[in-house]
């Protein structure tokens, strides 16, 4: 591998970690903003939109600008192209973290419901901890990492589940606490759908490092 | 070009279109299976995940090989990056179609709902309309026809805004009808999210054809 696309390479995983530690500055503050109930943290959350979506758009064109130049083959092109899905993984985690915030706002103005202990304490953390896994693995091409991230998926999977019944109790209990049960649920939902994305990244980072690819294959694949 | 690179160009967007066929049915199936209230056509749209997999991860090896062997540039290169990026959003409009036909099966055997007329025709119609533009722009490169589904996503998220507010309406009438209910906000949620990644689709064209990214650039980006 010649010098220069050695450099260009390394430029790109500082790009791309930089990126991710961005994005998950927003999930963090997000999903503090809706534990804590703190509607000053939840605009702070808001405030990371600008700086992801112009890192995501360099990304891409350093991309393509260093499969131009180099035309790299074998572990370098297959870097590149994992570089490329989790560059848009992450943008679309930005989105997500900023519809938390958005509830988590609304969320804080109003009383607190009662929910369940998973809830509130086990799937934000796993959430927030599957992000930083999925990252970590980015960095370190530890597939042992990446593999536990894509564990992890199934007990959120579950959780986010049991909330469906969880919303419909509260709901039932008393109609009134329909608009905020509403807004509690899509927020499950999203931290549901960040971790998926997570998992995106942690299936991207094991065909990087093996050349296979483990998405498809459900519950075998781990 | 060398006539190589140029027939596997040619086999690589006859793929991604059988691909996007493949989904498009899926989402058709799922859609009329949830309009009509009809198990059976529910039952037939959870079908395609294989297929849609296994065509998603040879798209991706191809798209690989090609970059590998032939080191595309310019329009090339980036037809290839979109094919990545196409045949990943794809896939994942496959797993929602899937969602939607698990919740229409349900909501099959349940009691029908009075929902609003955008919900019942507009939303279904539009998001059918979105997916087959957004292809068709991506065999013809008709960047006018990305544009118009770009345009559709703001009235797609209205009324999948509009459906929250129903839905609350629904339950404070009855709250027997919470669990039904929320099943019915879902269909409307992975409908908006089909219509998101078809959006993502065409934004994708606009960029090969012209070299401009238009995502991220909100109301004005029309």
């Amino acid at each position: 591998m010649s010098l220069h696309l050695q450099r260009d390479l390394d430029a790109l995983k500082k790009e791309i970690l930089q990126l991710g530690n961005v994005v998950e500055s927003a999930i963090n503050f997000a999903i503090l903003a809706l534990v804590n109930r703190d509607s000053e943290l939840a605009q702070k959350a808001q405030g990371f939109e600008d700086e992801i979506n112009n890192k995501e758009v360099t990304i891409e064109e350093e991309c393509l600008k260093i499969l131009a130049l180099h035309q790299p083959v074998a572990v370098d092109l297959r870097f590149i192209v994992v570089v490329l899905k989790v560059n848009n993984d992450l943008e679309r985690m930005g989105d997500v973290a900023r519809n938390i915030a958005l509830r988590a706002q609304y969320l804080a103005s109003q009383p607190p419901l009662p929910i369940f202990q998973e809830m509130a304490s086990e799937l934000p953390e796993m959430v927030r901890s599957m992000v930083r896994k999925a990252l970590d693995s980015l960095v370190t091409l530890d597939v042992g990492l990446s593999l536990k991230v894509m564990k992890m998926d199934s007990r959120v999977d579950e959780i986010n589940r049991r909330m469906y019944t969880e919303v419909r109790n509260i709901i039932e209990a008393d109609v009134k606490n329909t608009e905020v049960a509403l807004s509690l649920l899509s927020t499950s939902r999203y931290m549901e759908r960040i971790a998926d994305l997570a998992t995106n990244i942690a299936e991207d980072v094991v065909f990087m490092v093996e050349g296979r690819v483990v998405r498809h294959t459900g519950g075998n694949r781990i």
